[in-house]
């Protein structure tokens, strides 16, 4: 599977909704292509912990591994890649320090995609698609917006934000490389089985 | 001035007393020789739009600028160094990562002190020697304890831990290298007269 292909299913780690490396292995044995690592205030130690193991089982699976704003993180854990935000590290400074890391950039508007792509990224994480319940402060940019951003961007992009199995057709009609998922899968009660029933759709929407 | 000199007297940043830009500005008018950059729960971005000004300041002064736990910030402001604790990146790991900065340990005990030096710090912050109001949960090690790790320890050891004008010269007729300092020179009403006023009893023991 080459690198675009292994955006489809796209599972982010949560651990208000369940252990990092219990939900990574459930949700690769239905089926995830990539995993991201996220986690907010923890310490350093912890996080490189849990991200060595999720670099095991990402290997073992053939599933890509990025981590969520922390670059540091990402170098010492051999991440495959690093996810930035507006409010994280600038894009030409993550390249600058780690030019061998896959960039993810989380846009929230055409413009901030724009910009991210001509810095560099090599994807965007492009929404909130629909209001979540995971970010509340975020701006929804709805299934328009991310029709926009799709046709203006040439790096694929993966959509986000309350994505879930009922309106996941939908967002993958408007032709992104993949669907990133927190609630809908590390919140289900069992990850591995919405994992599996996330992918079986994406198989028969992206052929 | 070389590298043990340096840390004679190292001022940490801390917003919870005094924005980390202006009180670093009027630390190294003091006189401090160290820097010590320590946020926790900032966005990233924000901590390397500080980190590059300290930056700026540190060089102009002839100080060094170190960052707390943050190995990524310290990266991307080309600081000289980063301090790690036990919670943070483990040291050799650090050491691969970025093999041209200046690692600084904080270690708790003689235990702690000769693995970090082992593993390959460059220099030690040992503490605390007094309780501090900074940092509530830490272990007191005591005069007697900080002596422990000086016979025992060949690298720059830094004293740190409710040190302040009074009991300053107490720790440095131990034989210490410097003195890590937040209360005493940030919460001060006078940061530079403070550092000032500090440096002078520095300077009349380490000759
Ligand atoms: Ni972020």
């Amino acid at each position: 599977m080459n690198f675009r292909k292994k955006l489809k299913l796209y599972v982010i780690t949560d651990r208000r909704l369940k252990d990092e490396i219990k939900s990574t292995k459930q949700a690769l044995e239905g089926g995830a292509t990539s995993i991201q690592l996220r986690i907010k205030n923890a310490p350093t130690k912890e996080m490189i912990e849990i991200g060595k193991e999720i670099r095991k089982l990402t290997s073992e699976y053939d599933a890509l591994y990025f981590v969520d704003d922390r670059l540091d993180i990402a170098l010492a854990t051999n991440a495959d890649g690093v996810q930035l935000g507006p409010e994280d590290m600038p894009i030409p400074t993550a390249k600058e320090i780690a030019p061998n890391l896959i960039i993810g950039a989380s846009v929230y508007s055409l413009e901030e995609a724009l910009k991210a792509e001509k810095e560099g990224a090599d994807y965007l994480g492009a929404g909130a698609v629909f209001p979540t319940p995971t970010k509340l402060d975020v701006r929804v940019i709805g299934i328009d917006g991310l029709k926009k951003i799709l046709e203006s961007i040439k790096i694929p992009v993966v959509a986000i934000g309350g994505i879930n199995h009922e309106n996941v057709k939908e967002v993958l009609k408007t032709g992104v490389d993949g669907v990133a998922i927190i609630s809908a899968i590390i919140g289900a009660e069992n990850v591995r089985k919405a994992t599996e029933d996330m992918r079986k759709i994406i198989e028969e929407v992206i052929k």
